[in-house]
């Protein structure tokens, strides 16, 4: 999820499946090149202002069209913003299958510390989180999101280790996922720590193998 | 940190020592109640509106006074939320020493977790992450809060661990922190799941302990 959410701010691809799909049908087709300008200003209206202070005006001036253009695809704010939460979700990040737990963890570690040193992704993502303790609609996008991206593939890891023997059969999966998750993200976004010290992911990895084999 | 935000959210008890040390010299006394009213508004509107949201006015109507009664305390609502950030600080948890690593850490999660769940911490805690993002002073009084509460126990019970004997002396104590922390947080914050388990907790100090030992 991580990872798409960031790229997706870089580049403004044409998505013509998508955009067909929201066309009404006997309405005017959306144009796509300002469907993708719309969205990659949202990313950047986001990290700048952030959810609250974001209006429909500050992106569609950051996107060079009118508000009109916004509200022909979007009811409001909070439309758009699921929409790209959901849209990233389904995108997921690369499964490892290494053969190893640890060597997939450590894997998993690169893909998503990247995604976490994205500056775009360190606002965002924090930004949202604090928005779905009082918006439930932004919760639940955002625990969906979450169960298709990067808890899908540490679940994958857990399963696939516990298939080789490596850990417990009946391990407790929350819990497993919690300690696969947790001190990457605690360190991306709590203690915002800008540079990971050299050999820092392989530790982590190393450790979180044997958290794991000790539940 | 989070255990002394939060039991000062459900009580006003009055503190002489900080609003007398705050008069200016020849300056009117002000009202300890007024302080402690307005310290609770504060808290009760960061919850329901959140820091971009919030507004004197608002505070200064929940707290049922006049708004120039919070500017004569504090020049802006930044540092309002600073002064709040930084007086909860200091306060710290109780730091568990049992000459056990899985048995302090234990203790630690207990504490943590009930901390954690409650939702005026649930609220603030990950809206003041957000705006860390873009606004450096309020990035600098929650990482002092971190350092000086949750960070600074955690780090105890490792640097007693070491002592003992039962993780290496020269752990990289970085790591070690976000793997003590990080599970729990991202529970609370991320997956948002609303009651641990029975034996969550026992199993994370278990496994935590295991990845301690293996660094």
């Amino acid at each position: 999820m991580l990872d798409a959410m960031t790229s997706r701010a870089d580049t403004a691809g044409a998505q013509p499946q998508r955009a067909r799909r929201r066309a009404p049908a006997g309405a005017a087709v959306l144009r796509e090149d300002v469907t993708e300008a719309i969205r990659a200003a949202v990313f950047e209206e986001l990290a700048a202002a952030g959810y609250a202070r974001m209006s429909i005006e500050g992106i569609a001036r950051r996107a060079g069209v009118g508000k009109t253009a916004v509200y022909r695809r979007w009811r409001s704010k909070l439309h758009l913003v699921l929409d790209l939460v959901s849209a990233v979700a389904v995108q997921g990040l690369p499964a490892p299958d290494t053969g190893s737990l640890e060597t997939d963890l450590r894997l998993l570690y690169e893909v998503t510390s990247r995604a976490l040193r994205h500056p775009v992704a360190g606002q965002i993502i924090p930004d949202l989180q604090a928005e779905a303790a009082r918006n439930p609609e932004i919760a639940e996008a955002m625990q969906k999101a979450l169960r298709e991206g990067q808890q899908s593939v540490a679940s994958g890891i857990v399963r696939a280790a516990a298939e080789r023997g490596e850990i417990r059969a009946d391990i407790d999966e929350d819990l497993a996922l919690d300690l696969i998750s947790g001190p990457l993200y605690w360190r991306a976004v709590v203690v915002r720590s800008p540079k990971l010290p050299k050999g820092h992911l392989p530790a982590l990895a190393r450790a979180t193998t044997a958290a794991l084999k000790a539940l």
